[in-house]
């Protein structure tokens, strides 16, 4: 019941959709009834359900984002990584997506976004699913 | 145990305190001990915990999100509401409230609330009652 | 199984890690394979997950909050502590880590951080550790 899941980001600052991965691992767990946990276990990384349908949403998130947390931004943290790290306290490390009828339960435009905020680089989810009876 | 709950925002951007109605969805479960999970299946739209007894506390976090994130801050999504897209990912769509004694935990300052960036609408919430053992 | 840890602050604004306090409850309870679930009873408090390697990279976050939301910003509250509710709201008050084989389940770089932002004061942590099976 618990996954390890690679994701792999191919830009500095991207969503990723991993909808699909969760499906396929909510249905391979049997469960019926219950919750799937997310977990990122980076800390310039984070984890968001947002809009799919135009793409043009996630990228107004990430460069909003950007606005708001700018990347040389008189930081004391010395990898000139810090507004990755103020992203990901931001947007947050984990996400529960509901689980009926051994389905993923999401509105009809949402999908599961990991966000990369310091990449390209490989990483990875933690996925855990719930039976809640 | 799966419950959708309908939310009536009067404004486009609100803060709705659904505390009362989480409160007698939990009595119903009959969960003594648990946890009750929060999830809006929305994409302009969110949910948070904070002060319920001055409403200017409401305000100013509605009014500082706007701040944050401006209404027309030029985007790329057509549809001119990225900025509550920006606002959800912000604030998060999934919220957890502990259950004890069959009645939910909250601080003495504490509310549950709906948070509206794209209304008015008619919304859902769903909610989900677990027994923790 | 639920645990009210206190948690005490010695600034305004000040990020305070209680990883090994967590990891101590989590072994106390005997949970092998589940979650652990923090909830902050407070309004002007959070919690996040985040770097603990390098201190700086907490002060870049509390500093870099405090620059989007400023302490005097016009607010209609008259407590002086609108920016405290509003960093709460943005931070969130729950957290989430895994638990396997009795251990918290971290990555390498991420500790567990109480968010103080109206400080200093003695705070309470809302922790309950459950088996997922």
């Amino acid at each position: 019941m618990f996954h390890e899941m690679p994701v792999r980001t191919r830009r500095r600052s991207e969503l990723v959709d991993i909808t699909a991965d969760i499906q396929a691992i909510v249905e391979r767990s049997g469960v019926k009834d219950g919750l799937c946990h997310l977990f990122v276990p980076h800390t310039t990384a984070a984890i968001t359900i947002n809009e799919k349908a135009d793409p043009d949403v996630r990228r107004d998130i990430g460069e909003t984002l950007s606005k708001m947390v700018p990347e040389g931004g008189g930081y004391l943290h010395a990898e000139g990584n810090s507004d990755a790290h103020v992203k990901s306290t931001l947007v947050g490390v984990s996400a529960f997506v509901p689980v009926r009828d051994g389905d993923i339960v999401l509105g009809t435009w949402q999908a599961v976004f990991f966000c990369e905020f310091d990449g390209p680089r490989t990483r990875s989810c933690l996925v855990r699913v719930m039976n809640t009876g």
